[in-house]
C-alpha cells in the first residue's frame, strides 16, 4: 500500500487538472441558451414551450389523445431569409416541425410558430416516422409476453430474463402484414456482448401499435447458441486477461498548448483559419453543417461554399434471402434516427484531448426536452502529414498539415458509424465515415468449413464456431446543398478519353484528353444532382419506415428537372461492401472511406502559400504526468 | 531592442534543447557501422572497398577506362538463405551489384564478392541505367555551350547565365536519334521558383556521351516567359508579405513523452507493437521494407507477412502530343532514381517532432561513398482516429488508433512524392503516396480563356497568364513479395454479383453474392501477380532509360506462368489523373492516394481487443516554450 502514497499529490493535481479541463471544455449551461442564429437548433426552453403548445392544441387535448412525439426540430427559415440575415439582425420567427404519431396509423406533421404559440399547419402524411424508444420497448415487451415466443425460448433452455432483444425494422416487401406498423423482434442470449449470441431463426412479427404478436417464425431450434467466449470488449474485463504478445505503445497525444485556434460564437458558429460555418446536432441526421464559407486569401472577401450538408440516409442491406434475414435492409437514419442513436462521445478516445464537445437537445416521446451531452466533438488535427513541400539542393521547404475535424458517432444497434467533416486550409472539405461495433451475425450448426456441403452458400463467412458474419453493404447518402459563390451553380462532369494522334502529327500515338460537359437536367448528372427543394432532403424519403419508395431521390430526380445555373443540391453516396472476416470478431477494427469536395479554379492560386513552417519554439515542452 | 532581452535565456535553453534533440535523434556515426543483417545496405566502408576492387579490376584499370558508376547496392543473398538466417548467425557473404557505364553504349552489370574482393560476374546488358548527376550536368553544359541554342536564348533576351535547365529523359519513340544516349534539355528563366518560367518550345537534343547537340527544336519564340510573380514559396520570402485573411493556427504537436515505442536494432530492424521488419534506403526505390512479420496475439508465434516491398516504378506521362511535350513520359525511378532524388527530410515539417531519421549511403559517379542524411523518417502517429469503438446506454468503449509510419520524400525535378508505409496494430499495412512540388507547365501566348479559339485543345488548364498546367498522370507500381505464413501463397480474387432468388424462395427479389476464385496462372490475376524471380523487380525494366519495353512486368507476365501455391509477388499500381487547377500554382497543396494490405481470416479474431484506452494520466503535461 505504501506505493500509493506518492500518488496522492498527483491525484490531487489530477483532479485539479480535470476540473480545469472540464471547466475549459464545458459550454455555457445549455438550459439557459437563447438562439442567436436563424439556423440554431431548438433550445431546451423552446422544446418545452412547444410541448405546452401541443398539450393545449385541441386535437391532442382530450384524454389519451396526446400523440407519441417522434421528433421536434427547427423548421428552418426560407433559405433567402437566412442568406439575408446578418449578426445583430432580429431572428426570423422561430418555427418548429413536430413529427408525431397516434396509433393506429396516424402520422402527424405539425408546424408550430413559437412567437404566437400557434399551430400553422397540421397534416397526416402517409408513412411512419422513425421508431421511438417507447416503440422499441413496447415491441420487445410484446414479444417477450407472447406464450408462443416464450415457448420457443424455453425450448432452447432460455427464459425471457435470459435474453436481450432487438427491435428490427421490417423493410417493405408488399406482404399482407404491411397494413400495420410492424417491428420484427429477434433476441440474443444475455451477455455483455449479446450481439454475438444470436437465438437464430426465431422472429416475432409484432404489431407495435396493438402490442400484438402477429406471427412467430422459428426456423432455427436446432442451431446452437454461441457461448460468446471472450467477446466482452470492455476494458474492465480485458485488463484482467493475459497481455497479448505485443510491445506496449507509449501514448501519443495531440497537444496544442496555445489553446484551440477556432472560435465558437454563440455555441454554433465555428470560425477556424479562413473557414466559418454553422454546426448543430440533429435528431435524424446526427450533425448538420450550414453556411460553410471561407475568406478569399487575396481579397479578404467571404465566399460561400455550401449552404448545408449532412448524412441524409444510410442503407444497410444484408445479403441473405432466408426467412430470418431477407428483410434486413435497414434505412438507419429514417428508421432509427442517426442523431438520437448517438451516445455521448468517449472523451480522450473517440476524440483527442484537445477536442471541444457540443451537446444536443432532443425531444422525448412525451415531447419534453432532454440533453444528450457530447454528441459532437470538434478538434484540430495534425497527424504528421504535409500541406505542401518541395526540396532541391539549396531549397527545402515543407509545411505541416493541420485540419479541423467535426465528429459524431452513431450507434445504430450493433453498428457504429463515425462521421467526420474535415475542413482543410487548402479549401478542401473531406467527409470520412468509419465503421466499427459488432457484426450482425447468424447462428449456424457448422463449426468449421469442412462441415459445409459442397455448393451451399453461407451468405457470409464462418467467423468462429457456430457464427456466420453475413455479407452486407453500407451506403451513406450525403446531402450537400452547394452554394459556390452564391446559390446558382451548375454541375460540370469531366472524364478522360484516349485520343489517337493523326498520322505525322506526333511521335506519340495517343494521349489522354479531358472531356467536360455541363449537366443540363437531372438525368445528365450521373452523380445525383437535384434542384434545391426544401421538401427533398431525405434520400430514402421523409417517412421511410415501411415506406414504398415513392418519396425518394430516385423518384424526385425522375422528373428530370433543369439543373443548369440553378440552386442545386449534390448527393454523394459513399459505400462499403462488407464481407466479414475473423478479425471482425468480437468487435470490428475501424474501416474507413471518404470523399472530398475540392476547390478547382476557385482560388486564383494556392491559398496556403504563406502558411508558416513549424520551428522548435512553436512546439510545446511536455513531461509525463507522473514526473510532476 | 529591449524586447529582445528576455529572449536570451530562452535562446540559450533552446540551443540546449536543440542539442539534446539532435543528440537523441542522431544515429551512431554512420561511417563506423558494420552490417549485422543479411539485408543491411552496403556500408560506407563496404562501398569504399568496392571502389578499390573496381579501380584495380583489369578491364577498368587502364587510364580513362574507369566507368561512370551509376549505383552500387547490396546484391541480396538468396531468399532461402535470408529466411534461414537467425540473429547471431554469421552473415552470408556480402556481395554487391554495380551498375556502371562506359561511353558510348556500354552498360556494365557487375557482381562483386566482398570477402574475396573478386568480381564474380560482369555482363554488358542492353539499355541504359539511370542518369548520374554528372550526366545531367554534362547534358546541360552541352546545350548551353551550343551556339544555336544560345542564339535561341538570346532571341528571347536571355543568356546562359539567366537560365536554369532540366535534363529530361527522351522516352523511346523509335526515331533515328535513339542509337545514342539522349538527354533533352529544356530551360527556365532563372528565379527561386524557375519551374514556373518555362522558355517554351526550345529543346536541345543532346548526345550526352559525345557531349554534342544533335538537334535544336525551337517552336516557341513568340511565347512570352512568365514573370513568375510571387511564386517564391520559401518562408524567408513569404514571411515578409502581408498576412492572408485567415485566422492564425496555434501549433498542434504529436507528443510522446514516454519516448518512442519502437526499438531499432542495429540501425535497420524495426520492432513496434506486434510488428518487426527490416528497413533500408535504396538508391533506386527510395526505401525498402523487408521481412515484415508480426507476432500472433494468441500464440505468440512470429508470422511472416511480406518478404519485401518497395516502389518499383513511377510512370508520369504528359498528355500533350506537341514537339516539346510528346516525349514527356517519365519513368522516374528507372530514369532518375527515387532514392538518389530524395533530399534530406525537413525536420518538424516533413515529419513530426517525434520522428527518428535514417541516413543513406550511396555511391557517387566515381564510385566513392557519400552520406545522404535523413532520407527516411519513422514515427508513431495518432491523429484522433479510433481503432475500434462501441457505445450503447451502459457501455461506452473506444480505443485510440496509433500507427507507425515510415516515410521518404523524393523530389524528381519539379515534383515531390511522399511515400508512406504505415503499419497498424490491427495488422493492416497501408501504403500512401502524397504529391506536391511544382507543376511542369507550358508557356502560352494566352492570358485568359476568351483568347483561346473555339475547339483548340490546350492539353491542360490555363492556370495563370501565359501558363498552362499540362494534364498528366502518375502511376506508381509497388512490388510486394508477399510471404503470408511462408513463401508459398495463392492469389484469391473476390467479387460480388447480383443473385436473383427463385420464385417463392424469399420475399426478397435479389441479393449480392460473393464469388471467389484462385488465380491459377498470371493471366488469371487481374491485379498483376508473378512468380517470384530475383531478376523481376522493376516493373518498367531494369534499364528503362530509352528502353524498348522488352523487360517489363507486362512481358514477364505474358509467359502466363503458374502462380497457385507458389512463392508469388503482388504488384499494385496506384494512379493519379492530374488535371491541373489554379490552386496548384505556384506550389501544389498535397494530394494523396493509398491502398491497404489487410489481414482477412489471418488472425483468429480481432488482434487488438486488449488494447487499453487512453486515460488522463497517460497523457503528457505540456506548456508553451516561452512560459519556461
Amino acid at each position: 500500500m505504501a506505493s500509493l502514497r506518492p500518488l496522492l499529490p498527483i491525484a490531487a493535481l489530477l483532479l485539479l487538472l480535470l476540473f480545469l479541463i472540464s471547466f475549459h471544455s464545458d459550454p455555457p449551461p445549455i438550459l439557459s441558451r437563447t438562439p442567436s442564429h436563424p439556423l440554431d437548433p431548438l433550445t431546451f426552453d423552446e422544446i418545452a414551450a412547444i410541448r405546452s403548445i401541443l398539450v393545449s392544441y385541441p386535437p391532442f387535448a382530450a384524454p389519451n389523445q396526446f400523440p407519441a412525439i417522434h421528433s421536434i426540430s427547427l423548421d428552418e427559415p426560407p433559405k433567402l431569409i437566412v442568406l439575408r440575415w446578418r449578426p445583430g439582425d432580429p431572428l426570423p420567427p422561430r418555427r418548429a416541425t413536430v413529427t408525431a404519431y397516434s396509433p393506429p396509423g396516424h402520422t402527424h406533421l405539425i408546424s408550430i410558430d413559437l412567437p404566437s404559440g400557434r399551430v400553422l399547419h397540421h397534416s397526416n402524411p402517409s408513412g411512419f416516422p422513425f421508431l421511438t424508444i417507447d416503440d422499441m420497448r413496447r415491441a420487445i415487451a410484446t414479444a417477450l409476453n407472447d406464450p408462443s415466443f416464450l415457448q420457443s425460448l424455453n425450448a432452447r433452455g432460455l427464459s425471457s430474463s435470459d435474453v436481450n432483444c432487438a427491435p428490427l425494422s421490417p423493410g417493405w416487401f408488399g406482404s399482407e402484414e404491411d397494413h400495420c406498423r410492424l417491428v420484427k423482434v429477434q433476441c440474443f442470449a444475455a451477455a455483455p456482448n449479446f450481439y454475438l449470441r444470436p437465438i437464430e431463426g426465431l422472429t416475432a412479427i409484432v404489431d407495435v401499435d396493438a402490442a400484438l404478436v402477429i406471427r412467430i417464425s422459428d426456423s432455427g431450434p436446432g442451431i446452437p447458441i454461441s457461448a460468446g467466449e471472450d467477446t466482452d470488449y470492455r476494458y474492465s474485463t480485458q485488463r484482467n486477461k493475459p497481455r497479448s504478445f505485443s510491445n506496449p505503445i507509449n501514448p501519443v497525444s495531440l497537444e496544442q498548448v496555445g489553446g484551440p485556434s477556432y472560435f465558437i460564437e454563440n455555441s454554433h458558429v465555428i470560425k477556424w483559419a479562413s473557414w466559418e460555418f454553422h454546426l448543430k446536432p440533429d435528431a435524424r441526421a446526427g450533425s448538420v453543417v450550414s453556411r460553410a464559407r471561407l475568406r478569399d486569401p487575396e481579397s479578404g472577401e467571404w465566399r460561400s461554399v455550401m449552404y448545408q450538408g449532412f448524412a441524409s440516409e444510410l442503407f444497410v442491406p444484408y445479403m441473405d434471402p432466408s426467412e430470418g434475414w431477407y428483410f434486413k435492409t435497414y434505412l438507419d437514419s429514417g428508421e432509427y434516427g442517426f442523431g438520437v442513436s448517438s451516445m455521448p462521445l468517449v472523451r480522450l478516445n473517440d476524440c483527442p484531448r484537445n477536442a471541444h464537445y457540443m451537446d444536443a437537445v432532443f425531444a422525448a416521446t412525451d415531447g419534453s426536452p432532454f440533453v444528450r451531452p457530447d454528441l459532437i466533438c470538434i478538434f484540430e488535427r495534425y497527424d504528421g502529414d504535409v500541406a505542401w513541400r518541395h526540396a532541391q539542393p539549396h531549397i527545402r521547404e515543407a509545411r505541416p498539415k493541420i485540419t479541423l475535424v467535426v465528429r459524431t458517432a452513431a450507434s445504430v444497434g450493433n453498428y457504429d458509424y463515425i462521421v467526420d467533416w474535415e475542413f482543410q486550409t487548402d479549401g478542401i472539405i473531406k467527409v470520412k465515415v468509419s465503421l466499427s461495433g459488432m457484426l450482425l451475425v447468424k447462428g449456424t450448426t457448422y463449426q468449421n468449413l469442412s462441415q459445409v456441403p459442397e455448393g451451399e452458400d453461407l451468405h457470409g463467412t464462418l467467423i468462429t464456431d457456430n457464427i456466420i458474419g453475413v455479407v452486407h453493404d453500407h451506403f451513406l447518402s450525403f446531402y450537400m446543398d452547394m452554394d459556390i459563390d452564391g446559390p446558382d451553380n451548375s454541375f460540370a462532369k469531366f472524364h478522360m478519353i484516349k485520343q489517337e494522334t493523326s498520322p505525322g502529327e506526333s511521335p506519340r500515338k495517343s494521349y489522354m484528353k479531358v472531356i467536360g460537359s455541363i449537366a443540363k437536367t437531372e438525368k445528365d448528372a450521373q452523380i445525383w444532382v437535384t434542384p434545391y427543394n426544401k421538401s427533398e432532403q431525405w434520400a430514402g424519403g421523409r417517412f421511410v419506415y415501411q415506406g414504398h419508395g415513392d418519396d425518394t431521390l430516385a423518384t424526385w430526380s425522375d422528373r428530370d428537372r433543369g439543373i443548369e445555373n440553378k440552386d442545386i443540391v449534390l448527393w454523394y453516396t459513399l459505400g462499403f461492401h462488407h464481407i466479414p472476416c475473423q478479425e471482425d470478431y468480437p468487435i470490428m477494427p475501424t474501416v474507413s472511406s471518404s470523399f472530398e469536395l475540392k476547390p478547382v479554379n476557385f482560388f486564383r492560386r494556392n491559398p496556403i502559400l504563406r502558411a508558416p513552417p513549424y520551428t522548435e519554439v512553436d512546439l510545446p515542452v511536455c513531461s509525463v504526468m507522473a514526473s510532476l
